[in-house]
């Protein structure tokens, strides 16, 4: 079934926001066996008209994200009405559930707010758990007397339309998508390797395999293995892949490094506290986001300073004068440190050079010490070299602890 | 001039990794007048042939991103060179430099690495000096046999593709734009206010100046107001949204809350630390994302467990016995605690239920409380209720608690 994702607004034609639907619904539908075939940005206005024109005889369902918000920009609601030859009408129920939402939050109504819950006659409501438009279903000629395929109205807010698309488009899907369409498609995350060594170990045997498709995705310090296929083929490349790649593949279920560590330390009852300094906070808010890191995750020290670091971490004053902050008996006490204090089985540190200033020829820009103290073992450490931007030098050094931490984890180093 | 953005790569439409291309693109070229008319994404192999195809007629300024790398699926030279007529030819400075890159990282080549040296006959090369592919430029009717438009080939990745558009394309562009085209263009961006109540202050009014385009972009606690027009009526807008939103603008330069804080401790030769608890390390995170940030920024103690509370910022652990920890008199004592442990002159804390677990009637996930401890004032303590997914929650807390730090440093708390 062809299907096509619309992204309207022009703050995403003017780069003020970004889009985040493409990947989250693309993810969501292709268990269905169903793929956004194309997908397409388009101001607000009349671009939205001319699309969907274009679009109604070419495709069988489309997504439409954005224009249902309250400002004088959102006008999807009212152009599909009109292309469909639809009466628009204020929905009681929708009205409630917006006052509702509006007075739990102590926030008042304006006049615009009302025109959220005006629904095309024949639409079905989606529920908005976590904003105030709701979002809205045609289903295939929904008006007998012109031709248009299943229509799902969804609201901009990744916050808001993703619930939606889980609890309500994804049964409504479930019911007009034949069965017969499903394939199967395995993901394999590899951290600290490149994508050519990857290809180089796998890539030959893979595309003998007929009918799979082989796809990667670098990310810093990270790649995403994807082969999507009939099931007899990827089964076979599975085995192919799993024997080549082995322990360095962290996850097979889409997780994330941080999601895999905070699993592993919950099954072995362990905790883990960070000692940071070039990543700056990055660990902490990476476990933080997987829900139930409290279990594990004790504490972070981000000392940015050298006070910080002897004050918070009980280093020697003399060991950072010696040696520099940058270096691996620094990153070996900040561990060592962070640990004690925090009474964890694990502590990782890092201490680096994010640049663009600070670095030297002895230690260009880049440079990082990543450590890992634990109950068990000496303290292990490792030198990187990342000479990138400092976003990417903080996720790349992060990759590198988790990474050590996960192979600790697994008995590995 | 007609300008088109076209994203290779089945990866994005299977949703393995997201754009960011389309709005970085957009805010380069806004200022030379230009805009995305059009961004389509289409998977790799021959739908990239039939894009190109369709487009070559209709715009003037073609960008193609992804396909340029190592692997099997990377094709978009040989889709171009093919379209165009122009033989690929091997360039030996190509191959030197990416020879280089490889050798300085401990890098091994492998036999596709050499592909990404093969240049279109008549091509312009685009320095690549964060990855091996470079870019590649093809002038309008390069091949005068067959009638093309502007077209840019550039890296997937943004790390590469960002400085390469910054270095090489905008002169490229700056030369085949007419002066004659410039637009007017002009950010505010505003915390803690939802963006009915700044359509409400400021909507009417503007919308009744000709030519005017208003537009909103809402993030977790944060509007992004934008007007666009000729240059007249961009400054009557500006004197209005100044005259109603005041200080509660906190940017108009595209400068986030972080950098904005950083900005202003730096001239004021101030110091912050950080107490987190359920913002776990992002308020760290942010701050040291901003170069420049090590003048400032001491140290942040994230205390996810209430023995770190106790440990690392000296809270009386009855404190939190008495109050829980997530209370006003545990954020106060928090921010205390980490200023005269870091010995700065302001201190942040935040603690709070992210959810999904963890609230109760009196304390529902979504509470927070955030602190600010200061040398020359009393404390002050806020609480909010943001009712979210967990990262949503984080950002809304982040946004707070800079919001607080940003009006005390303005003096306005």
């Amino acid at each position: 079934m062809r299907t096509v994702l619309i992204n309207t607004g022009t703050e995403l034609l003017l780069g003020d926001v970004q889009d985040k639907h493409l990947s989250f619904i693309s993810h969501q539908i292709l268990p269905l066996g169903l793929r956004i075939d194309e997908q397409r940005t388009v101001p607000d206005g009349t671009a939205i008209r001319d699309a969907l024109n274009e679009l109604f005889l070419r495709a069988e369902i489309i997504f439409v994200t954005g224009g249902l918000g309250p400002t004088s920009d959102d006008i999807t609601r009212e152009i599909v009405a009109e292309l469909l030859g639809l009466e628009l009408r204020r929905d009681d129920a929708v009205m409630t559930a917006i006052s509702e939402r509006l007075s739990k939050r102590s926030i008042r109504s304006t006049n615009r707010i009302p025109r959220q819950a005006d629904v095309p006659a024949g639409a079905r409501v989606l529920t908005n758990e976590n904003g105030t438009a709701p979002g809205l279903y045609l289903r295939k000629d929904v008006n007998p007397r012109i031709r248009s395929p299943h229509l799902f109205l969804l609201p901009g807010p990744p916050r808001e339309l993703q619930p939606m698309f889980c609890e309500s488009v994804m049964s409504i899907l479930r019911s007009i998508v034949p069965a017969s369409l499903k394939l199967s498609r395995r993901l394999y995350k590899i951290a600290m390797t490149g994508e050519s060594i990857i290809e180089e170990a796998i890539g030959e045997e893979i595309l003998a395999i007929p009918g799979i498709e082989l796809g990667y995705c670098a990310r810093p310090a990270e790649v995403d293995l994807r082969i999507i296929g009939e099931a007899a083929g990827v089964d076979r490349a599975d085995a192919i892949i799993r024997s080549k790649l082995g322990s360095s593949i962290f996850s097979t279920n889409d997780e994330s490094l941080e999601e895999v560590i905070v699993k592993l330390l919950t099954e072995r009852k362990e905790t883990i506290a960070l000692a940071e300094s070039c990543t700056g906070g990055l660990l902490a808010h990476r476990i933080t986001n997987v829900p139930g890191a409290s279990a594990v995750f004790l504490a972070a020290y981000v000392t940015y300073s050298n006070d910080a670091k002897v004050d918070a971490l009980g280093l020697v004053s003399d060991l950072i004068k010696k040696h520099g902050a940058v270096s691996e008996p620094v990153a070996r006490a900040m561990a060592e440190g962070a640990r004690a204090r925090a009474r964890s089985t694990y502590a990782i540190a890092t201490t680096g050079i994010a640049g663009p200033t600070g670095g030297s020829v002895e230690k260009p820009a880049g440079t990082v010490h990543v450590a890992l103290a634990s109950t068990d073992q000496e303290t292990i450490a490792r030198r990187f070299f990342f000479p990138s931007d400092r976003e990417t030098f903080k996720q790349m050094t992060a990759q590198a602890a988790f990474e050590l931490l996960r192979k600790k984890l697994r008995t590995e180093v």
